[in-house]
């Protein structure tokens, strides 16, 4: 595909185009879970867990994961992945206290009447992690939703796993399958409590409270399309995080990166499932075919190579452009969750991208570096949602209260411009408590 | 009421009762609407604004307020007008210039490998602000809404305003009622485009672009069931503040402020309309005595005493509490939009106080004062929302990327991690493309 093509415009919108759109079966159905669990608390959840996940339990206690447990699954670790966890953590956490310190602290200031005004920075009192269990269960994402609550000062944080059964569809088994990474990874993260339920029941549970599960200020976390919905239906009674659509990467290569890195990135991003989505932007016609020719090269080596050629026929593309300007135009216009600047001058290109998730610069930068050890957060906006949302942070999981003190003299000046403004919209109580603080 | 009353837990959970639950038929109205306007585009919202505004005109050009029109509602104004929203604006910038500096620059640092972390804070490209039109009109929304997002360096700022004809309900007319006050403080706040339409339309119009409406990222302000119903579902398409509920005021009262002042702070959420909440909480009987008197001494005297007067037998509530700090702890639970300490100490209580949108320290401090121009922002979270949710601010038309440039040095340490977290996660082109970037 080039950028010159008489029909690009076309091809390249209908490439891009995905929908959020959500089913009307999911939606009656989580809707009436999340009523269920409202009503009935424990006794409704349990019902979910055994229907839905195949796991019997007698009580909500049962499925709760004790500390104890959590280290064992770290104990149990081989070193190296020990070690792994631990120095990942660690980075994350110097980032995450680095963009505390930047931009989530409390400020203030007098003007010259003496009056006082600033914001307060809290953390919230306790959030919600929903962590996918089965196949797509992530050790990492657990660090990336628990660190930050944590580096903010969040006091309880609250994860929820399923675990579901392997399970026969008749029988619901006593047993969950426990992924050990995600439990070493909660032990490490510093997680309060962990309950193996998922699914719209367990985002019910963190929304309302149950007799077990503490209801809490704030959920974030990925999952399917019941959780999805479930988390957009409980907005407004506690915060959400974004609700993430399939995962992208855009590489603007300029040719000087290695075609073999750059083609293995595109796959780094295909092979989390069918609809990622891995668009590759360069002027340079011949690095193109290098970069399709290490594709083809590689391709047959890959265990996942089922889902990554799926990714790439369906939502891939390889787009030849006119210039480097250009590429960095169309990026723009995509506003991606995750965008390479493969070049050996990232710093001309960076000011002229607006909008990305996160923007990962040079060619020693890989994506995969960053979802799992440079520091900043893998949890970033996706389907477009940059041109107005930012990573997972600090601040996801703290709030800002205003903080107003108005002296004697203040309310003399500030209770002239109340009273006129107030009197305007109508609003006569308004301007009399201003003027009431008025020496006449 | 006193917190010492057998029945006070009962009923005071039911005095702050409020439920946001949607009416299923303006949910089925607001989709089709969103999807007619996202069809035909102006032609839709051009048939919307004459069937529910009254409003006929042959185009959508014809429904845009040009800026001369905003500046001669401006000159129109009395002086006394003119001068005060241009004080109330130029403290309002004021006080979001400093929110900018405290918390919304970009920074990053370089760890010991050379690696270069941070973030890069950018302003949104273009925001649409909902301003209700008819008698809730408030000009201090649009200073409110508009300037944050020009601190901001929001490029161009949309403003949407309802101007509804006077209608007979049969024949729309070609004039709508225009607040002056409104256009006024569209001018003063630097909107870059006005139209004259409202309700679902308008936000569709925003949210997905028409030939005329240019569409937005993000969009803020207030409105009715419709206006909220659809934010609510373009939520994801584009950014959203919240969804506002009843507004809310909260008193903790020592005892050592003017009761009439107390009693005017009262009205003036009262004012608002039925549903907004005023609550007191002091441990001082005699003065909750004093409270009432004015209450009752004043009511008479107000304009609107008769919404004043349901509001607060429907809503409000005056509590003895145990203490000041058992007043704290109840604050607390209920997290109020708007909390008041009309205390000699403020600085004493004002710690122990964890959940509020806006604080108001000190009897000279009027939430009214606050409203208007003090500076800080006016939009605040309503019903139990400041548990995790912050005042409009700068940051809401900020957003951020991270930044990444891992240097050849740090890629052979994080490389190493990643490799061994990717392969725990099943993720194999995630390890190859850390391992490519090895020196083996």
């Amino acid at each position: 595909m080039a950028t010159t093509d008489a029909g690009f415009e076309a091809g390249f919108k209908a490439r891009l185009h995905w929908s959020a759109d959500t089913d009307a079966q999911v939606e009656q159905r989580v809707a009436e879970i999340l009523a269920e669990v409202e009503r009935r608390g424990d006794a409704a959840v349990l019902a979910y867990t055994a229907r839905f996940d195949g796991l019997q339990a007698a009580s909500l206690q049962e499925l709760e994961l004790t500390q104890a447990e959590l280290e064992a699954a770290f104990d149990g670790l081989p070193a190296a992945q020990r070690q792994a966890l631990q120095q990942a953590a660690a980075r994350v956490r110097t980032y995450h206290e680095a963009q505390k310190k930047a931009a989530g602290e409390s400020w203030s200031y007098r003007d010259a009447d003496g009056t006082l005004l600033g914001q307060k920075v809290t953390p919230l009192d306790r959030v919600g992690i929903y962590v996918p269990g089965g196949k797509a269960a992530y050790p990492s994402s657990v660090l990336m939703n628990a660190i930050p609550a944590h580096v903010a000062g969040v006091a309880e944080i609250i994860m929820v796993v399923p675990t579901p059964a392997r399970w026969d569809g008749v029988t619901p088994s006593a047993r969950g399958e426990k992924n050990p990474l995600v439990l070493a990874a909660a032990h490490v993260a510093g997680v309060t409590r962990a309950f193996t339920i998922g699914g719209a029941q367990a985002v019910a549970a963190l929304a309302y409270g149950t007799q077990t599960v503490p209801r809490v200020d704030k959920i974030t976390g990925p999952g399917n399309a019941y959780v999805a919905s479930a988390k957009r239906r409980v907005f407004g009674r506690v915060g959400i995080d974004m609700i993430a659509g399939p995962s992208e990467i855009l590489v603007l290569a300029d040719g000087s990166t290695p075609a073999d890195w750059v083609a293995m990135d595109l796959f780094s991003q295909a092979e989390h499932d069918e609809l990622a989505q891995s668009i590759l932007l360069c002027p340079d016609a011949a690095y193109i075919d290098r970069v399709q020719a290490e594709i083809d090269r590689l391709l047959p080596q890959m265990p996942r190579a089922g889902i990554i050629a799926k990714s790439l026929t369906g939502r891939g593309a390889l787009i030849h452009t006119r210039s480097m300007e250009e590429a960095c135009e169309i990026s723009n216009r995509i506003a991606p969750e995750h965008l390479e600047i493969a070049s050996t001058e990232p710093h001309r290109w960076e000011p002229l991208l607006r909008h990305a998730g996160a923007i990962f610069l040079g060619g020693y930068t890989s994506e995969s570096l960053g979802d799992y050890c440079a520091g900043p957060n893998h949890v970033l906006p996706t389907s477009s949602t940059a041109r107005f949302s930012s990573p997972l942070g600090v601040y996801d999981f703290q709030k800002r209260s205003s903080i107003i003190e108005v002296s004697e003299q203040g309310a003399q000046v500030l209770g002239e411009i109340a009273s006129v403004l107030a009197h305007g919209e109508g609003l006569q109580a308004h301007a009399r408590a201003a003027e009431m603080r008025l020496r006449r």
